[in-house]
């Protein structure tokens, strides 16, 4: 019997990328990229033209993309600013003759690390993505928890905070995500600027408060700047306690940390205060393995199933 | 063919509730109650009588109990302070040549509640139980939600403060449990004490703060006192926080409330405000309808699945 193939497909806000794989997550064509276009009609062109290149080799077509997928898989009804107008009535599986499965890009990754990745052979893995938000996937006893409506793990809006004290991108007060996530980690520069004494005398002391980045953090912390790395205390600090919460929730065995600002957060020290504060048992925390293509492996392989 | 029956059992802090029922839920006997022993071994003795005296009526028995159950369903790993010494070294499964299988008691609950109470035909069903504590369960694609290894859905360890703000009686800080639960009233109020100008002309202004108690707030709320209303208003606001969390974690269809203070729960405006509030698709939100027999009835239904 032939090895079954997919053609993953990860719908990005600026590019999408594409590979045929198999059912083991092994990447088995060129990884391959387009601009994604300004209009739901050109993205349906777009998609239908890579789906034709690979037509011949490939069993099924996962998708992966933004928004909230429909439990039928095959629209994506809430759409993100970074997807054009009418994204949200394509109906993905009209794109071909040949099965088409569309899933939520967190949804995609947390599964392509439970198969193929840093997750493999843990029963309840929780993967949260600290990118410029923060967004969250789960895999329970081999399926993916997607709630009523497939919605769910929209744990960069839970509340770390009961009393409205800052507000969130989202226009709401305290999400986990405008203190944990990368932009969390300016609001916590800029909160620290007007309050930490250390700011004084850091190298950053010339920048307005609102102006401080990312980036002149972790700089900042590997230069050896008191207030740089206060900030960044205070920073995993947020983390943590979403995390620990999380943990108590979920009893994860595996949680998979991944995303833009995955690479500053020190693994081991994060998973031993879990396991000290949380009141189940113990989880392991890893690193994401399967990183950028982790939406296109992870569609890829939940076509195949 | 004939009618499973299961004996349903309920193994409380004070009493042991139980009766006989069928894979509806329907209560086919009437319902008795012993009152828990105070060792292990008198425990088993009292299971042992109560099985027999059901023994010929009866296919399976469902074991409903405090504590961390394991994933086999045969022990409780870790019991709570209210159950003897020797507790969790007991296998239940050896109480009976016939089926016996014991499960969480908040998850005996929200199952009573999926299978014959208010969450009847939902797809995701979370339980919030707002006791002296707050306890909670899940039920996903009908199944039970249990985590990796059967803790999860401590909901009431979820922070909603990230700044080490109010110690929790488990020791650590800022538990939802510590702000809505039964014990978070006392604790509102104790803190309205002393901030509150309304205190001072409260009914309660010649109590001590600390021995202000949750039957003082909700009285003094039906007789409109100014400060009691702020207190409860408080509380309802950091119940409400939390479930909004939750409903944006599980996307849930049906939250049901339960447990000693739910009957003080506007259900109907926390509807509308976690509906006004979460990222996910709109909630139904209910009061619970097993009541007192909820971990009764969810164990022998689960005995029977």
């Amino acid at each position: 019997m032939a090895i079954k193939k997919a053609l993953g497909i990860d719908i990005g806000g600026t590019k999408i990328l594409y590979s045929v794989l198999d059912a083991n997550g092994n990447i088995l064509s060129e990884i391959k990229k387009r601009p994604t276009p300004k209009s739901a009609e050109e993205i349906i062109s777009v998609l239908k033209s890579i789906i034709e290149e690979y037509y011949d080799e490939i069993d099924v077509i996962g998708l992966s993309s933004a928004g909230a997928v429909n439990l039928e898989n095959t629209m994506v009804l809430s759409s993100t600013p970074n997807l054009p107008k009418g994204y949200n009535s394509i109906d993905f599986s009209m794109l071909s003759d040949k099965k088409v499965f569309v899933e939520n890009d967190a949804n995609c990754a947390v599964w392509a690390e439970y198969k193929s990745g840093a997750a493999k052979g843990y029963n309840t893995v929780l993967m949260a993505t600290i990118g410029t938000g923060i967004g969250g996937g789960l895999v329970y006893n081999g399926q993916l928890f997607r709630g009523s409506t497939g919605n769910a793990l929209e744990v960069g809006s839970m509340k770390i905070f009961a009393d409205k004290r800052q507000k969130c991108t989202c226009g709401r007060y305290d999400c986990w995500e405008s203190y944990a996530s990368g932009t969390g980690l300016k609001n916590c520069a800029k909160i620290g600027a007007l309050s930490y004494p250390e700011f004084k005398t850091s190298m950053l002391k010339d920048k307005k408060p609102e102006e401080i980045t990312t980036y002149d953090i972790t700089d900042g912390v590997e230069k050896g700047d008191a207030f740089c790395q206060k900030t960044f205390e205070q920073w995993q600090e947020y983390m943590f306690v979403g995390l620990v919460s999380l943990t108590d929730i979920f009893n994860p065995d595996c949680i998979v940390i991944s995303g833009g600002m995955c690479e500053f957060v020190d693994i081991e020290n994060l998973q031993t205060k879990i396991n000290n504060e949380s009141v189940v048992t113990s989880v392991t925390v890893k690193l994401a393995q399967t990183k950028n293509n982790a939406g296109m492996i992870g569609a890829g392989l939940l076509a195949l199933q």
